[in-house]
């Protein structure tokens, strides 16, 4: 059986989540509280961090090489583009989202109002939790400027781009940090991809201690 | 003409700079003082980095999109392994290289070091360099483990793995922070490296205020 070490809010893990289960290829998901380095973990991925992929024999870490791993090793259906400019623009976009959007956004709101919280480091920090909910409007901005020119974030394709980019909204809108009123065509997108069969795992998370809000697994948010 | 706005210290240009030397795609090199935000180059990058690079009329951002493009559209010679696995390898030690040993050697050593003098940003923080020259030992521990078994970094063809190490390995050496001593595997495939033509821009690398090291440009070094 394939085993997926991860964390239920981890957008890196939801990223590669979405992608196996799209692709119908089923998993165990053993939760895995990383930050406790413990030392069956740690031989497992060295770098410490999930998610971590066991399929077979191999063990398997960093989101992004795994995804483009399961696009190699089980390219149906394709969540690559089919042309070189397009599988660029998706790469941009993941790192955009996993870097830039990261950094900015989820590691100051979900960093300071959960992981703090679930670690033990302390209370949050309201200079990061307020330059991460300054941050969100503009990289939402930015995603209804590439939604109005096209269907899905990296072209007229569903791709990891929009893996990516849902992984870390959805996150934050497990701790209700997301204004969907901001953008309709932001939402629109949302409601597409939260309503796939490949979502659903995702909506049924459960954090103890962080309440699933009510809007968080309604497809009609 | 192609271009690409870089920055010479930078470990993620220069792993650009590599892939297209070895591909032989002839660029005209822009330096860029990407801290300053020039308007100009936000408008060709807005996450406001680089490499950027620009190809007839596309311009690229991000030095994993860019390489990966660059394997797509131009594959050859091939830095991609022929294998799914070989390609996950590879993926895997390229953010390795780009998010951990950049995190824990890079920005430590380099960022103190060379870009708080170039970025006006105070002086170095020992704390950092301490942690940064401890962190280094490791990694190059973990390349010999990895070089014990393999001839490349990824298996047994060299590939973007070895140009995302010897980027940031390069960067370092600029500054005399890398012991070569410390293991005879990595000495030799760093030789193997710096020996090919693809390298000799990087060689003749020249920073204000940071005159280059006699060992730097010695392939006898």
């Amino acid at each position: 059986m394939n085993r997926l070490y991860h964390y239920p809010l981890s957008p890196f893990c939801r990223k590669v989540r979405l992608s196996l289960a799209e692709k119908k290829i089923e998993v165990e998901l053993v939760e895995e509280r990383y930050w406790e380095k413990d030392p069956d973990f740690l031989r497992r991925n060295p770098a410490g961090k999930v998610p971590v992929l066991k399929m077979g024999n191999r063990t398997m870490a960093d989101s992004t090489a795994i995804c483009e791993y399961l696009e190699d090793a089980h390219p149906t259906p394709a969540l690559l583009p089919a042309t070189p400019e397009g599988r660029y623009e998706m790469r941009r976009l993941v790192a955009w989202f996993d870097d830039k959007f990261n950094a900015e956004v989820t590691t100051k709101l979900m960093g300071e109002r959960v992981f703090r919280k679930v670690m033990g480091t302390g209370y949050p920090d309201s200079t990061n939790v307020k330059a991460g909910a300054k941050a969100i409007k503009y990289h939402i901005d930015y995603m209804t400027w590439l939604l109005d020119q096209r269907r899905w974030l990296a072209g007229d394709q569903m791709s990891l781009a929009d893996f990516a980019a849902a992984a870390h909204l959805s996150c934050l809108d497990y701790i209700s940090d997301v204004d969907w009123n901001r953008s309709e065509v932001v939402k629109d997108w949302y409601a597409k991809i939260k309503s796939r069969p490949a979502f659903r795992s995702i909506l049924a998370d459960q954090v103890p201690g962080f309440p699933q809000p009510a809007h968080y697994a309604d497809l009609d948010f």
